[in-house]
């Protein structure tokens, strides 16, 4: 098959430094950053260096161990609390995805049983990166099976090898599918502002040799209309108790045009995007980042006076517009708060 | 007031040569192309240095008046029949506007009137340069009447001076209806791929000193939901005789999510842009526009094998989701092909 976004990695540990791949210089070159700090991890979230809910989460699983390392010396109470500090730091890197909050819980119990011992801390940020893998590959079988053979699917930003731990969420969902000639062709919208779905996902796509067809975003509605796409498959940035995605801008307008041309919506996210916390999407903090984001693409000068730029990083899909939900735990068609209560009320 | 966006124009005559804003270097650069024939106008209209379904209009005409200068010193009888191939260049350098060709329509009457005599056929151009600047300050006070003191309106793509003969068709609208205090701001979208919105509407907004927001195209859809919006306003491009609107890509999406937050859709656009002779919009020809205008924000690079890219300039919206239609014959609501027919059928 030659080679496969199946071997992609976003990130990779090596004695004493977390190497993460630069997706801000993809697909033109291949950086690869060598962090050696919990800050400088934090700062590579922030900036999105490194980006995806599930691959932010590894990321600052990493950060940890780095803090702990550093920290090796201190007398055993300053430890901690140096090393919980930093966790803060991380934690508030980037807010909507909960997935970072969920690996540092984990962490943080970690080194409390462990004292802030480092190998002990590493073994659990590998576990974290080794289920993330597992619970792609699982998600991917069954979100595969929901998809009739030969059709056209539609996603949006980039939720592949890039944004997990390997494989993908809905991108893994679309590598299976595909395999088993389930999908026929991709249309990836390319996801503005930072334009994951052109530069991340058809890079991707190409590199598996799988038909992918790029358009703008506002191509989405006239292409649902047209090229008879039977799923849109994305992922999910925080998930809440009613079932609301919180997921990458421009997810909710595709869920309504979805809806409206008969095409289903699948959400493809592993458990630690839900957040059982919040009763409902509206309660999701919602990033919104640098104007410049959005306006170094019209001129390299400032805005004028009187112009602002509205940047959210995402949008609340309202459940009801969800069909299928695709966790590790199995798939939950049409969610809301009972059968999400049902599959994660007891187990987080 | 200083500067307004009022004076700004598209282009300007200048004896034997048209002179036109290049709209791709906009909002950096004001630079003027000085085109001296109807090949000339032609690359200018098909490259985007001058677009907008009025202005091209407009542009063509002139492009005519270029022609019957050049060809001014031959015998009559080839004169009309190289005039007439040069209006075919200019009819076919964009296929949806039909702005277009009802201006050349126009101009080949005035040229065969008058045997292709110059100062005859730029009178003819300037007046079709003239009525529209008239009939978009018509259009402004009619659609403007029609939205409620305090508005918050979107706007796609750019549809102000640089579109038109002056004012312009939507965005003319909410200049007036600013003026009037009946808008209280204006979201814009950016408008991919050629940011007409961030790069011109802005510009334009920023020059009236009018409160605007640029938001993404995918960011419309949260903006409906959270910014209490009372108008959608476009342009079009082409409207069939159904009253269904081809406009810029992202338009039909807009209008989909528009009728699901209780905004209302208004098209603006002058008699010119109605095609009685195709029933539907489904008979518009759609422009696909290169790959390359896309993915030149991905990449420097040609993409990979296995990928394509759809590039469709516009969409085409069905008229059940217009609410209102301005033209300088006055509003028809919820356009129909009986509301349709009643307006112009006989008059065109």
């Amino acid at each position: 098959m030659g080679e496969s976004s199946d071997d992609v990695r976003a990130l990779r540990w090596e004695p004493g430094c977390l190497q993460v791949l630069d997706q801000r210089d993809l697909p033109a070159r291949e950086t690869w950053l060598k962090l050696g700090s919990a800050a400088a991890v934090a700062t590579a979230i922030r900036e999105m260096a490194v980006r995806g809910a599930p691959a932010i989460g590894i990321a600052a699983a990493y950060g940890v161990v780095l803090s702990t390392l550093a920290q090796a010396n201190l007398p055993e109470s300053e430890r901690l609390s140096v090393i919980h500090a930093e966790i803060e730091t991380l934690a508030s890197s980037r807010p909507t995805a909960v997935n970072l909050s969920w690996a540092l819980r984990r962490m943080r119990r970690c080194v409390d049983r462990n004292m802030g011992e480092p190998t002990a801390v590493l073994a659990e940020a590998d576990a974290i990166l080794a289920e993330d893998l597992t619970q792609n590959r699982q998600m991917a079988d069954l979100g595969a099976a929901l998809i009739e053979p030969g059709s056209a699917v539609l996603t949006h930003c980039n939720t592949g090898s890039l944004a997990t731990g390997g494989h993908g969420t809905a991108l893994g969902v679309i590598r299976t599918a595909w395999r088993g000639r389930r999908v026929s062709r991709v249309f990836a919208t390319e996801t503005r502002p930072w334009l994951q779905g052109a530069r991340l996902t058809v890079w991707e796509l190409a590199r598996d040799a799988i038909p992918v067809t790029l358009i703008t975003d506002s191509a989405a509605a006239v292409t649902l209309r047209d090229a008879a796409i039977r799923w849109v498959i994305v992922g999910a940035d925080r998930i809440a108790a009613n079932g609301d995605v919180a997921n990458k801008i421009g997810t909710y307008a595709l869920a309504v045009l979805a809806r409206q041309h008969g095409a289903r919506l699948m959400v493809v996210a592993p458990s630690g995007t839900v957040d059982m916390a919040l009763a409902y999407g509206a309660d999701i903090p919602i990033e919104n980042r640098e104007p410049a984001e959005v306006w170094k693409a019209a001129s390299s000068m400032p805005p004028p006076a009187g112009v602002t730029v509205r940047n959210p990083a995402f949008d609340v899909t309202p459940a009801a517009l969800v069909d299928a939900l695709v966790t590790e735990r199995g798939v939950i068609e049409k969610p809301d708060a009972d059968s999400m209560a049902r599959v994660f009320a007891s187990r987080q």
